[in-house]
């Protein structure tokens, strides 16, 4: 039986939220704790960072915090991404741009509503070898609701993909069995992350659980076995992207208006490895969370100063990181993990 | 236009939680507030009202703080219900049994794992025309899970239908359009309860929204189309329980376990009178909230005290009832309804 797995190379989390301010400072420097050296992190601040310069200096601010992770860094997709926009930012070292609908999730109000004002920005992003990431839901309205909105949005990213057959193009914390499907039928340049929460949530988990909700919303027990099936399938399209999103406890623990999104970065790969290890597929976990997106990505990385060493060891998950009301609680507080992380620095 | 709605009589609700103690002080004067003069009172106490004279005590407690509503009382099944109990529950009044499935919902925690064992005691209902009130939900587990609990459960109804074709059963709070369809493929003797709430919500309303959680869970836009039609159409079959659930605010605004059940007692015929009056269904209100569920249950009623009134008047709902800790958010708190209940003293 493994009782010890040493990473090859710390693993790479491809959808990361760290916000700004206090909660980065408390936050940023659990992507190392989670087992993470290569971290994709998310434009979606307030507001949003549709600037290269601003996306330079958040992450100026990043390495302040913890240097010891290599930042690969996105701009959020509105009418200020022009295309010398993507050619700015692809000189600035820029790795994508994240397309959020308008109004899905947290702070997507600057969102996008129509894809075709932005087909000139996608034909340079495609033409500059940038990548483009997905978060893939339709707005509800209608016949569209929560659990639908995915599937719903699987067209637009069929139709973005055959009209920019080289842009590289990844559908974010997918979670339906439908999107599984659909990335692949599509060709080479499109894959999805997958998070480590939706390995392990369906919708019986979020009802009445705010902790447990986030956008996209897990859905149902088949549609987890899919992602399950996909993650450890040694498919090289489908890598981890922890979506791992804090949120302080005074906006989680309200009645109305809780803010979506589960926050895994300090176990991130314990809580894959729980996953993967119960299915007796705990062979599959180097690929998927260090090597597939690393090889999508293209990544250019330091030597990292640290390795990871993954020790069957039960693990409690804290009740809370941080302290007061603007702590964060974890995904699984206060459950057992079977794994835990040993990082050592080199 | 109409602008003014005399009702005949009263409103009925055929599905009321009013809870014990201090809750129950706040909550049963809101019955009459919301247009109600007949309550068919929910016996899920903690512990529960398994026995003829804790039904019989609690119905003169609940008088006690309100003379003037009719309160149809019911019974917890539980092993305890024999066929014994059944024949001294009718001779002492009570209408009818409430059956809860283990784990489903609030104080359901000694509810019915298995329906078999319970054959004796329905056909000592049927027997005596007692009513059988039924949560139509599976325990979520493998393939079943809150979306699809009461679609699941109906296979259930329908061979307690066949075994007991005389005996009365409602599907209490019916959700689905498959719950609608099964209803109406079964005789005379099965009905249906349609809450206030469901027909507004859907699954979008309660993701991040723990006021507007409750069980069963409020599904897909075409579920609540199937309720609107039902509830809108003449049916006898269908007719209005709240299924009003008061949880206090602390038992809301928390991470975790977050109590089910929207809170509809205060405004409970003025959240009818809007769904129907959006449909330009204004006209079917009466049979919906007065007649329907009176002639299926044959309630045996005082003369009412009060009159009631609706007049097409907006009407805020207010953000708490009570105060403190303890207060209750009703359903819609501080938004505007067309439609205001206006009680008159006989």
């Amino acid at each position: 039986m493994t009782t010890s797995i040493k990473l090859p190379r710390p693993a790479a989390d491809f959808h990361v939220h760290v916000r700004d301010g206090d909660m980065m400072k408390l936050v940023v420097p659990t992507i190392k704790q989670g087992g993470v050296s290569v971290a994709y992190i998310m434009p979606n601040l307030v507001p949003p960072l549709t600037k290269v310069e601003d996306v330079l200096s958040y992450k100026s601010r990043l390495e302040a915090v913890d240097s010891s992770v290599t930042y690969a860094m996105s701009l959020y997709l509105s009418p200020a991404i022009t295309p010398e926009v993507i050619h700015e930012a692809k000189k600035a070292g820029i790795t994508g741009v994240k397309c959020y609908p308008a109004g899905v999730t947290t702070n997507s109000d600057h969102g996008v509503a129509s894809y075709a004002p932005f087909y000139p920005t996608f034909a340079a992003m495609e033409e500059e070898d940038m990548i483009l990431n997905l978060h893939g839901e339709c707005p509800s309205a209608g016949h569209i609701h929560v659990l639908n909105a995915e599937e719903e949005f699987l067209p637009t990213l069929k139709d973005l993909h055959a009209r920019f057959p080289k842009l590289r193009i990844i559908l974010e914390h997918c979670t339906s069995a439908a999107a599984v499907q659909a990335v692949l039928e599509c060709g080479p340049t499109v894959s999805a992350t997958i998070t480590a929460h939706h390995l392990f949530l369906i919708i019986d988990n979020w009802a009445g659980n705010a902790y447990n909700f986030c956008k996209p919303v897990a859905k149902l027990p088949a549609d987890r076995q899919a992602l399950l099936d996909a993650a450890t399938s040694g498919n090289p399209k489908f890598f981890f992207g922890s979506d791992s999103a804090p949120h302080p406890i005074s906006a989680k623990e309200k009645g109305k208006n809780a803010s979506a999104g589960v926050f895994t970065q300090t176990h991130a790969i314990a809580y894959v490895a729980e996953a993967f290890g119960k299915l007796g597929k705990i062979d599959k976990l180097v690929d998927f969370v260090c090597n597939f997106g690393r090889d999508f990505y293209k990544v250019e990385e330091r030597p990292s100063s640290f390795s990871v060493v993954l020790e069957k060891e039960e693990d409690t998950v804290p009740l809370l990181l941080g302290e007061g009301g603007s702590a964060v609680v974890p995904f699984k507080a206060g459950e057992n993990l079977s794994w835990k992380v040993v990082i050592t620095e080199a």
